[in-house]
Order: C-alpha cells, then structure tokens, then sequence
C-alpha cells in the first residue's frame, strides 16, 4: 500500500518553518507496512492544493495532509476539502462538547472563530483531536481515503498515533530497514569493500549510505519481498564486512547507546562544555530515564567558571590557552570530581573567528574523557561552520567514549 | 520568478533525515526575490525523478535539485540528469585537480569510486563545489534552468551562497515578508481583534498567524505588489493593534532580542537547569559573539549536584522537593552567585512520569528569575510531551526575562 504527504502552509515555502513532521510520519508508516511514496509541499491556495490533490491520489492509496485548519482566515484547508469531496459545512455536537471541554477554563477562548472549528464537512468522518480544536477529517475516495492533520507537531503526533494509524490499519506487508553505523572510513573506501557484497544481492534488497558527522550509516532495505530471516543473513554478512569500522548494528542514535552501556555497568557521567554549549549534556539528558546515569554539565563559557567552578587553574590556562590539551584534561577532571560521576567529558575549542582567534584556527577542537582510571585526550579539525564543529564534537565525544568503555571491558 | 525544488533521497521518505535544506533555500530564494512555490521529496528512483522533473518544469522557471550525488550506487541523480538532459558523461579535469586538492592528504580517499566524481554531463555548466567531491551541475531547458546540489547541508548551504544563487541573481521583484511575535492572547481572539483590518487589506497583501509554544508568529507578505512604504504602513497598524502583546517586530528568535539586550546593558547571564537540560544556555550560545553577556550553565539533573554545585540545601530539598518555588529561587541565586552574573534564571519541573511522578504532574515546571535586586519565579503548566515542556519553559524563560529587564527599564 502507498502513501503520499502534503503539506499545506505558506510558512513551509518561505522557510519560517522546517517540516519535521513529515519524517516523523513516514518511520510510523513504514513500521505500518506502508510505503511512503512522496512528500510535496504547497502553498495555502486552492488551486495549488487541489491539483496536488489529484497528482497524490494518482500515484497513492491513502493521502494524509498537515495543516491549514486553524481558525483563522489563512488557513483553507477544510473549506476545499469540502468543494473537492463536494459536500458542505455541518455542526458536530461531539466537537462542540469537546472543544467547549477544552477551553472550559479559557472563556476568551470560546469565541466566534473558535465556534468554526466544530463546523465539519458532511461526508466526512470525524476522528477525535485530543489535544487541539481543528477536527480530524477521513474521507473517502473510491477504495481510496484522505485524512488530515492540524500542522502542530505535538498534535499531528497524537493523532496520528491515536487515531489515524489505527484506522488505516497495518498491512501484511513487511517492510524491513536494518541499519548498521561504521565509522573511520571514506564513503567510497566502504562502497569498494562492499562491492561484491552489492553485486551479489537480490534486486528486491537495497542498500543505501548516509553520511553524517563522520558517521556513515549502511541501510538495508527490503519492501516486503524478503522475510525476516534472509534479511537477517544478509544483514549478518553485511555486519561481518565491515566489522573492522563498526560503531552499532542499529539505527539508534549514539547517545542511547552510550546510556545504555553506562546503565549496564552502573556507571554515571557528567560533562563540561566549552565550544559546545551544553549540546553534549542535552544530548545525554533527552530520552527518558537518563538521571540514571546522568548527573550533570557545567557549561564554561566564561574563562572565570573554568577557574571557579571547574576549578582549571588559571596559570595552566595562562601557560596553555582555554583551547589546549591540559586544560580539556583539567576540565573533565574537574567536574568529575565535582558532579562525583565514574566518567567526564570536556570539550573546548574555537567554533567562531571571534575573541582574536583567526579563520585558520576555527573548528580546532580538544576532546578529554576522564575514567577512574586515567584521563584521554584528543585533537580535532571538523570543519569551518559554527553549527557544524559543534555537532560532530558531540558525536567525537560519545564514540570516544564508547572505545574508552569499550577497551576496558 | 518562481522556483521549486526536488529533495532527492529513499532516506527522507522512510523518515531516516528530516528535510532541513528546503527551508533554508527557501528562505534565500525570498530574499533574492524568487518565490519558491513547491518543495517535493521524491525516491532514489529513476522514473520517480523523471517525473518529478516534468511536473516542476510545467509550473516553475527555476528547479533546484538536493541529493543523491555520492559516489555510490544508490545515488543516481548525476545519471538521470544525463538521461533527461540528453547528454552523457565526459572527464572535467578542473573538477579532478580540485578532487585531488581536496583529498591530497587522505590517498585512501583517491580512488576508483572517488574517480567517478569527475565524470560530468557533457551539456552541463560545473560550478565549483569548494568543500565537496560532487560536481554543481547547472542545466538549461529552453529559458529555465535546473540546478542539482548535495544533499548535505554544509555542502549545499556553501554551494548555493557561492555559486547558485549568484549565478541565478537577483530579480527586481521584492518579496517581502514583516513579522510580530506576540504572546498571551489565542490565536481565535487575535483574529477577532484583527478583523477589521484583514477586511480592510488589499488582496495583495497577506496575514498568516503561526502558533508556537505559547508565541503567535503574524507574518504580513507581499509578493511584489506593495511598495517598502506601503508595507510599512500595514506593518505599523498591525504593531499598534496588537501592542498589548507584542513581545517584538522582527522575526528574530527571542534568545537573540535576549542576547542584545543584555548586551546593550553590559550585563551577563547564567543558568541552572534541571529539566531543561542545558537546552536553554544552548539557546543562549548558539548564535556568535554570545560569550559577551552568557558566561555559563549548570545542569543539576542530580539532586547532589543541586547540593554541592549550586549550593541549594538538603533541608530545603526535604521540605519542599525538587520541583518547587523554593528550590527554583534557590537554584538561579546559586548560579548567579557562583558564575558571577547580573542574571541568572533556573528551571526545574517535570518532563516524564518517571522518577515517581505520576502522569498528571508531567508538565509542572517552576521557573526562576535571579536580578541584582531581586528574584522572582513563576509556576507553569507546559503539556504532556517530554520535547514539548522543555521547549516551551525555554520559551516561557526568556519571556520571562524580555519583561523583567523591560520593566526595570
């Protein structure tokens, strides 16, 4: 079964807002058995949505739109849903209780616009909207159907997972990704190693690389023509050959799995952040139950917190500068010591020609990792653009660490 | 002139990537005065681009291309183009020399995959991709042109400031895009206050409101129609209309109106953050030249760290809990205290029903604000969703504090 997206916001297409929700849609999808076929954006006009209309159930069994359904004038969506499902507007009293529900401790709320949200298009089925006012609307085109979403993320996700993928339904198809992350190899260094192992695979199996911050990511993906077991052999080969570069055989991010080995041993971290800003300790605290390994971050943006909090001392940054080897290894001591954690990671380095630094030294990066045991200490170059040295500092740090834990188990 | 664009990629439709270029190029076009009218995300799939192509050339002047031009198998765009351009692939020995610079100190990288890099469509125009492999392509057909870029988006942004945009230019044509960001008042109640002056626009001029985490983002535009003056006119009633809750008339994100209000002060900030994670000091330092007024942040996920880092005592913990108004004052006094700061601001609430919370507590959070004079602190109620309540009391603290310095003021 196909599945295409549209998205319908002028914001989309004067890049005001990024479109995460399509992303998010298509993993559910796919772990539905359905494939997503196309994303296309357009604009909040009703000629641009209607012909987008006709191409999508062209190519696609089941349609979904994101936004346009608030109360206000620009959004249009409902309105041509009606004219190209040819029906018209209706009262729902289950909407109006809902809504009028919702809003029962906001009066100002409960106004005349808010009273269009419970105007529905007659032919259309009703799914609730848990959290917001627009309604969920199904409709149906020959053995073909429509449903569509507000555009808010926080809402778009509960009723997708509450309402609209229950009432697709899952297909029998199995759509299999397998992942694995290998990193310290050259794209087309890896491509040759696995040439023959490309040549050989059935035509239904797939093999794509995504390169990221050092990482490459192998996937392997299959539309349901392979069951789970010759998918598993394949995979199995495909881990065997690159082993030597291997970082995890699954598509989760680095900092989950870094969590779950420090659980495993019951082991704590802490981190102190100069280049990156804290993106490492928001990293390592963003899922669900990382206090149990997490204790905290001291962000030393200022020379004064290394001295005073850290407790750097302040000839080492004399003698070295903020941005050296012996004063990353004094700050993963330092707030090791104090977040009394098993392991710490420091970082600092110079993401921006800014504070007298010069074009050349931007993206220099010192990494250090302090363990029981000893404390480690690397050197990086990772680029010229601010957003991108700080990222792939974070990701030089949790496979660091990895190979630390690693080594010594 | 209008443009579209195709995101290239299997990735993007199994929701592997989030699509962060198309608003990005969007964002750019508008300024050079193009408007972007679609965005659509298709397969790695030669038909599927095929068709792509001819629907964006039937309603576009410009087609911009992103992805699938790696030098391994899955990436086939630089072959299609070839095929629907009619042309085939030629040896550019600039675009050799400038590989093998780029690699001269990795000669594992220089190798028979890599070589397939230099190969070009013979009727392209090849634009310099200064800090990549994959050659800038630049087709016509009749009077439009097609542009394909990298997927990645150090790579493309760098691409299409230093070569695609200069070499498409700059059109008379002005899009412009005025926007307010105001706070505490709905959405519905807005557009009733509004009323009246959506009836009394132009057809030419349009208002789009953008809700948020708690912030109305009302955008007017004009595509061309509206002189600078006329715009500014509408834009000025739509300030004084709404001036009750404007928070500010660009479309800055707050953590820079922030940043250069402490700055204008000479003031510095710091922060202590529980369930904020260091989300909020990342705010604070993303964007350059921040280290002038942000000096740090502690994140006090334990409870120890709480203690001994920013010196909120045990017995205050025992009385009240973690989560509470006393522990918040307590958390953004310390952080000022020990960071040395004019401001300070601390977050502690509650993102997850773990740790013994119960799900009707999830969304709890207390935020405090510490001045020279004074510290005050707020309790909020942020959602449900983990992402959802740490972005928002980010939100809510730098609201916060946009109006405890403008009050002072």
């Amino acid at each position: 079964m196909r599945a295409e997206i549209i998205t319908i916001g002028d914001e989309l297409l004067i890049g005001q807002v990024v479109d995460t929700n399509s992303a998010w849609i298509a993993e559910q999808l796919n772990a539905y058995g359905i494939e997503l076929y196309q994303i296309t954006s357009v604009h909040d006009s009703r000629e641009h949505i209607i012909a987008a209309l006709d191409e999508a159930f062209g190519r696609a069994d089941i349609v979904l739109t994101t936004g346009g359904l608030g109360p206000t004038k620009d959004d249009i969506t409902k309105h041509v849903l009606c004219e190209y499902f040819g029906t018209h507007l209706i009262k729902d009293q289950r909407v109006r209780a809902h809504i009028e529900q919702l809003y029962k401790d906001r009066p100002d709320v409960l106004n005349r616009l808010t009273a269009t949200q419970w105007l529905v298009p007659a032919n259309a089925e009703i799914l609730e909207n848990r959290v917001g006012s627009a309604p969920l609307m199904v409709f149906h085109k020959e053995q073909k159907i429509l449903a569509s979403m507000p555009g808010v993320p926080y809402e778009m996700k509960i009723a997708m997972e509450e309402q609209i993928l229950p009432y697709i339904g899952r297909t029998t198809v199995n759509i299999l990704h397998k992942i694995v992350q290998v990193t310290g190899i050259a794209e087309s260094s890896l491509a040759i190693l696995l040439d023959e192992y490309e040549a050989s695979m059935p035509s239904t199996l797939h093999l794509a690389y995504l390169p990221k911050d050092g990482i490459i990511r192998l996937r392997l993906s299959s539309y349901g023509e392979l069951s789970e077991s010759e998918m598993q052999t394949w995979f199995d080969r495909l881990k065997d050959l690159t082993k030597d570069y291997l970082l995890t055989d699954t598509d989760e991010p680095l900092e989950v799995i870094v969590g779950r080995l420090l659980q495993a041993k019951g082991a704590t971290i802490s981190t102190a952040e100069s280049c990156t800003g804290g993106k490492l300790g928001v990293l390592l605290n963003k899922h669900p139950g990382s206090s149990a390994f997490y204790n905290g971050t001291v962000v030393s943006y200022a020379t004064s917190v290394k001295e005073q909090v850290l407790g750097v001392s302040a000839e080492l940054i004399n003698v070295h500068t903020v941005v050296s080897e012996e004063v990353a290894r004094a700050m993963a001591e330092g707030v090791r010591k104090l977040m009394r954690t098993d392991f710490a990671i420091a970082t600092t380095g110079i993401a921006s020609a800014t504070g007298g630094y010069t074009k050349d030294e931007v993206g220099t990066v010192w990494i250090a990792w302090a363990t029981p045991e000893d404390t480690y200490a690397e050197c990086f170059h990772l680029g010229k653009l601010r957003d991108q040295i700080t990222d792939r500092a974070c990701i030089k740090a949790l496979i660091g660490l990895l190979k630390i834990i690693n080594q010594k188990s």
